[in-house]
């Protein structure tokens, strides 16, 4: 019954397989192996273009921020919730690859941006004025950290929005699957065809050891050759970048992460409505995905403690549960019998 | 035979295992997992110490970056050799990290500083003249880029002489274990007693998929929170620790490290012993490891490639072989029948 | 009837003669001039210590920047209010100097920092956590830009609060002077026996040409080198220095800075006056000093324009009216005739 | 006989003069005043060409590096001899501007960068190894370090080796009048017709209190918005721009600059020669500007100080004597006569 994180769940051993099964003989060094060439093909059919390119990277704090450092440069801006990892859980990550770039904060309920707090934000915007630092891109995360999701629609309309103001668009995707399983739309619908320019696409929390892949998606292509000088300087070109790459074609193989990502949404639906049905009890954000976070009388959370569930309190008043591609149908019946005990 | 590079070779079977082995149930993130723990005990015993503080990292860049800018102010400089890998091959790493110091390059017969080149930089330091960058950290590299070793008492001899001038001293080891190999030093001869402050600590062209260990001794350790910052800051705090650690605990579990590491010297010394005896082919450098940098007629060579042999040509005129702990005895063979062919 | 801002003032005469009279022979460079000495003894005065270091900047973004990346390192982040100078116009300039530290915005009536937010702010930080980023300084603007002043003993009170919370305290005090004057401190209570580490005592928009001077007190003394390498490497260490101590100079003699702040603010509180004595004007905030923001219907402010007066619209649904040394009787005497007019 | 620095010399009176004339009433700040329009015209005249954009700053450091930092990215390198003030003695501003770019030092005699050696740097350059970082600038000085010149020809040779190889050219020419008087080369055969792309045009050794006009030519003017925003953010924005650009204009009008320029070459023949007349006395370099680099027996040394002159002892075993505008014909008659004595 550990429900404290995600990024405290095992992988999937196909990941573990994946990795046993490409470690023989010698590749090439940094990117320039045969398993690399196999996930781009992987990405492709996935994200159904071949208009993109790639780089795959253990650590999703430094693939947001490489991200941002490519589109913000260190005189500017970057737009994003007030809540949003880059801006409160990288320590300063972004900061310190763009140089010195400022993350301006937008509100807005349940961590999705407010749609007027944007449009008010987008259209103060005076590039002309050279002391105040101007916005260059917009940086959304689907699922939130709420563990909410903007439906592609609004993606979609966002990006529109920040594409007439001259910015480009981000997306944080470290529980990318997390968000398809639940919104129903495809990785295309979500990243390119809502007119997402780079897309931090994570694996890691859906259940690889470490990978995420940074996509460039059209015109942000441009900056492919940036992107691997930055990845190098920072220590994100790992020599022997075939056991990334294994880890990507393990997930990818089949949707098995769009599979794990499910699995771990539905645990969450399960638990949400498990709790929610005693007293005193309310979500504090809809579940959209595989995290709950949810108003619990407090004599009921030392009782689920003590009864050996793992999950933490949160700011905002409430507390978090977060499933994974591992939570077990027994850790459910086990909270079930918990809550009911 | 595939000599193009230590970084082209697959992970060490027990590595791999070792993955499997800890991908059971869930583990604190960040490094606050079992696995870790253990690591430090095999660290204590490998370098006979407790006082030491230590951060796995997957990349060799970022672990000398990261530990230099511990010890190197953005207004300050890092004395290295002309050739080392931090000056020449990796994109600028140390500036980034460092937040704009400055590499500071000193001559020396086959990549190891020069001592009286030494002497003269630490001698025109003058920490009241403002205008020049004044440096903080002497950087050195065993094996070299030449594939040489200092001993260890050259190590502490310079380290002396750093220490005298304020300076503190780094060591980067992606190569440690062939240096210690060749030279007979135990772990703990060659880095804090030999003076080295912070010790960038290799073990994936020893062997691993992607692990250094940094290695903060002695007064350093204070620098520690620090270190953990900026490596959060720069994506090198992987929420699945237990997947790095793993690949150290198998590494340095009854010294597996060295073993390889021997291993890898043996076959490179076997290798230039069969160069050696051709005509006019001579090594450019000692081989003190695992690589051999050699002249060879270029119809040698051409005949070399033809028949299989993958090596690259350097500058310095000549060739470079790298032998890895997977280099087989079958491969010399065919090497040495590919030389009489 | 020129009121759009104090930087578009000329420089008091004295300023200019004093250039004049230091123009004569050589000097050392780089502040090892007889002049800069001279101005050491009259800081000493002015703010009734010895226990200080100073160093001179023609530019008050540079000084503030300069300051703060002292006391906040790139991993830190520095505590502001959410309309401060050093976040709202300085293009950055404290995240690049600091290496890409980052600025925390708190909320507070008339640009000052409410004390329960504060209070949240201290309390909320977590040294331990190493994912956010933790405050490191307090920085706090007088006057404010709203033109609101904070009482020296609230600085005082505030200061309290960041030390016992292990805070640096940072004063920008572009308007120094006209925060003096309004609260009648001298600049010994509002700065060092306030609690302030770090100083940045601005004379340009008080009558010299460019002159702020950052002044260290006490403990903070201990960065004065670093200070000085900064200001080295950012350009602000001007090799013919005796001309920034010229101005420092002219302006500190007999307080002559006071006088022209007094003069300013006096000026403002006419212009208040008259203003407010017309139907449907009110004061947006608190005239403490030289500047005020004043709600206006817009045909009233379309007739002072059309009548020649030079005032900006500003955010907050008001217009901007700021008074300078220079600000003349006849110019007062001409803006309330076109009030009246 | 005070030879120190030209850095320690008074402004020419016509500077101050300048400086009293502008401080009349209100003028636009940050370079929206009617005196930067005027200079604007005077370089135009100055340069034959209105093709080019200009920002004037106080400090020679920080126009070097604001230059170099739009054109190097933080990824890149910059080629520059390496005696350069880049690299020697600005504390490491290039590479706090640029983000982390590296400098990468060139040899040759004099300071001046040896023709052989810049071929090699451009041949070397492989912009597809993404572990190298490659130059994008080359920066040269005239006059150099060693207080020689670059003929207009060797300028716009380099130049032509630079773009062939796809980098931009920057030229620091904090003495660029000196070398204009010695070379008889036009400001604009130097510059843009020589093809540097970017001027660091000073004028404060010269005889200004401290202003540098950073010029940017042709194709570079694109980078103009981005110098404007990297000057604000540095700190090299002034609000009261009148007063640099006062200083400009004085320099400017009638050719002051160059007649200065040529009386500090001129006293530094004569100094030259009186040395060069007695025993065991050699000229370490040519003498092409206002400074002399000089070999001196030891008690000549001494006696010309104990006769009051003032002048460095400088690496290379020598001393450097420097003249400035101000540099009089009653001191060289003093030196001559202390020559003598």
């Amino acid at each position: 019954m550990d429900f404290s994180s995600d990024t405290s769940a095992p992988a999937h051993p196909s990941v573990i397989e994946a990795l046993a099964r490409v470690n023989t003989g010698m590749e090439g060094s940094y990117g320039n192996d045969s398993v690399t060439a196999r996930v781009r093909t992987l990405i492709a059919q996935t994200f159904e273009t071949d208009d993109f390119d790639m780089w795959m990277c253990a650590s999703g704090t430094a693939s947001n921020a490489l991200a941002l450092s490519l589109l913000c440069p260190p005189t500017g801006a970057i737009l994003c919730h007030a809540e949003a990892h880059i801006e409160r859980d990288e320590r300063g990550a972004p900061e310190f690859f763009t140089g010195g770039g400022k993350l301006v904060s937008l509100s807005g309920d349940a961590a999705r941006i407010d749609e007027q707090a944007l449009r008010d934000a987008l259209a103060s915007i005076d590039r002309s004025f050279v002391h105040e630092t101007p916005p260059h891109v917009l940086s959304l995360t689907n699922l939130t950290e709420s563990g909410t999701a903007y439906p592609a629609e609004q993606i979609k309309h966002y990006a529109a929005l920040a594409h007439e103001a001259d910015l480009t668009v981000h997306l944080d995707g470290a529980r990318f699957g997390n968000a398809l399983a639940s919104t129903g739309a495809t990785p295309a619908q979500m990243s390119w065809q809502a007119g997402v320019d780079v897309l931090t696409f994570g694996l890691t929390k859906t259940g690889a050891i470490g990978c995420e892949i940074i996509l460039l998606f059209g015109k942000s292509r441009a900056k492919f050759a940036e992107l691997q000088a930055r990845a190098k300087r920072s220590g994100h070109m790992p020599p022997k970048m075939r056991f990334l790459a294994a880890q990507a074609e393990a997930m990818l193989r089949d949707g098995l992460w769009l599979t794990l990502a499910q699995t771990a949404n539905t645990q969450a639906t399960r638990l949400a409505n498990a709790l929610c049905a005693q007293p005193n009890v309310a979500l504090r954000y809809p579940v959209d995905g595989n995290e709950v976070f949810i108003s619990l009388p407090d004599p009921f959370a030392d009782k689920l403690q003590k009864a050996g569930a793992k999950f933490y309190p949160w700011p905002g008043n409430c507390y978090r549960f977060v499933c994974a591609w591992s939570t077990t149908d027994a850790e459910m019946d086990a909270l079930v019998e918990a809550v009911a005990g």
